[in-house]
């Protein structure tokens, strides 16, 4: 047996036993929300976790790029949504085309100009755009007024359209999680009567977030949002949580799967270096974020710098720092971009090392 | 020939003639200040451009994890300086010997039970240390005064101190380049009093980053700083640049060879989202700089956020964003962090693909 401490720091870890219980515990709030789940599978990029998704009755997977689609349906997964707007030229044309022709495919669209393209390079398959809403967030997406302009250049275009889709990726701050869910689901109820009103049923309603999916349909009822709801969750960091999800509230420590082994390099008084920086974690820091990661086995530390092989932790006053050498773990603030940065993850149960998942769409970024 | 336009976004391309541009002015500052130039290879992770900074001089590589140098040394790099505070436990001790007994190798030190370790896997090779000093980043590095008792420690240990290194990371902040190259002098020059007293001659005097490197002697003349100079430099993102030199006054755009290519893929009044987002460019921002990167080809469009594949930028009103569909370039904020992030490099001269580079050492980060 190999225990996780044997192994050169800093990795990727995963304990097993957490991640099945997040990926349970998502299924059954889809289940009991009586909605579908479709998780984003640009967190893990790994096929035995899709694997693990699938089993638990997700309908199909999300992915935010060609490049992850080509990598999931090569593994046999046969229903994918690109929760992007798709900008369907050249080559990526070509690549659309071809996944579109193996799998059940749906795309993202938010503009009449890149429906048209969508338009020929999906024509006389059965792929579907779902039009992208702005709930609140400010990125992609269009306005809900303007849904039905897009929705009718899809179709003109000869491409239908099943539905529409948002991310209310303002719910990443403080307090934000239920107000992000009650815009969500009021501009997509004023979509889904925009979409009616020019003749075209969104059957699928897609939404969702790791912060936002734990919102119970009794607080968007409270709040009095009515019409018609979600039919779809795309949650992705459930399956590994992270720093960012601890600080927001969305989880506990405890559902934590993920962490990073990094090795104490040096140490000076309250301070300790790891060997574990942002080449190993990424660099996100929201202004909100205590610090640039969490160390779960220290909750009152701070990870105060972060350098591309190192990150500076401070342990409160009362607190004596651990020894030089020692192995300590340490929890990303965005656990998609450091997963994106480990070619595989270590599969641990009870600190053992029990397999190893190669993170296969790892740099499928296109 | 194949256009750098023609190929599917996002990916990294670098401009040839900027990059031999650069790699000869700091070859030829090295020259000028009549020093030792060991660029620093994390940040290009990449055989081509190491075997160009050798023909032009570099009296070896740095690189900063065992995985870089692994790499290095199978391709042939017989100089090899790890300038990290190596925990030489455990894998990492053997793979460590095994490097030393291929190439001429240096590991940095910055405490005795470091020392003590690494003296212990290196025993009966030819590998040196050189103590870390602390000159003002404080991260690791060891405060001059105590640099005599490491070095002490690493030759009771058996491991011969060739030297001191620093890394003058506080240079990175706005007007912070002068003061921290004056620092960077005055703890060199105290730490070497400190190393003779004790009879041990540091003739490695190793520092220097990108933005310090230009800081002219006559500069720290004036300043009155004395004493035993540098014998190295170590700069690394001098070969590429980013949007944080830019801002940082070490650079300007005209020396910029490696940008993002992204394409508009959402356009709204005067914002537009592209398709390059943290993992194609990194998620580092600091504090001072103006967004999350920067577009060389239009200087007052700001990165105003950046989700994994959305980098959202905004227009001055005079300015008309460009349109739907068009590829716009994206200089990374920290090159060091986005190459890590791509498989190849695209290398580009007048606007043609003529070649494709490895990023050999790619995710080689412990």
């Amino acid at each position: 047996m190999v225990t996780v401490t044997d192994l050169d720091t800093p990795f990727l870890a995963v304990d097993r036993e957490v991640l099945e219980s997040n990926l349970s515990a998502m299924a059954g709030l889809a289940a009991e929300r009586g909605i579908s789940l479709r998780p984003h599978a640009k967190t893990h990029k790994c096929l035995e976790i899709a694997r693990r998704q699938l089993a638990l009755g997700a309908v199909g997977l999300t992915v935010a790029t060609v490049g992850e689609a080509e990598v999931f349906a090569a593994a046999g997964c046969d229903d994918l949504f690109i929760a992007y707007p798709v900008w369907a030229a050249g080559h990526r044309a070509e690549r659309l085309r071809a996944l579109a022709e193996r799998v059940s495919l749906s795309v993202g669209v938010d503009s009449a100009e890149a429906a048209e393209l969508l338009g020929k390079a999906l024509a006389g398959t059965s792929a579907r755009a779902l039009v992208e809403l702005d709930s609140g967030h400010h990125r992609t997406g269009v306005h809900p007024a303007e849904a039905g302009q897009v929705a009718v250049a899809a179709e003109r275009a000869g491409l239908p359209v099943a539905g529409l889709f948002t991310f209310p990726g303002h719910g990443y701050g403080p307090g934000n999680r239920t107000p992000a869910a009650l815009d969500e689901a009021r501009t997509v109820a004023v979509a889904v009567a925009i979409l009616r009103g020019r003749g075209i049923e969104p059957a699928v309603r897609s939404g969702g977030s790791t912060p936002t999916a734990g919102v119970a349909e009794r607080e968007l009822a409270a709040a009095g949002v009515v019409g018609e709801g979600l039919t779809e969750l795309r949650p992705g960091v459930y399956a590994f949580n992270d720093a960012q999800q601890v600080e927001l509230g969305s989880a506990d420590w405890s559902a934590v799967a993920l962490t990073a082994m990094a090795t104490v390099v040096s140490r000076r008084a309250d301070t300790v270096v790891l060997d574990a920086g942002s080449k190993t974690l990424g660099a996100d820091q929201p202004g909100w974020a205590t610090g640039a990661g969490r160390l779960p086995d220290h909750p009152d530390a701070r990870v105060v710098a972060l350098s591309e092989h190192h990150a500076t932790v401070v342990f409160p006053p009362d607190v004596s720092p651990p020894a030089l050498g020692s192995t300590v773990r340490v929890a990303p603030n965005h656990v998609c971009n450091a997963v994106n940065l480990a070619d595989e993850l270590v599969v641990t149960a009870r600190g053992q090392v029990v397999d190893r998942w190669l993170v296969a769409a790892r740099g499928r970024n296109r």
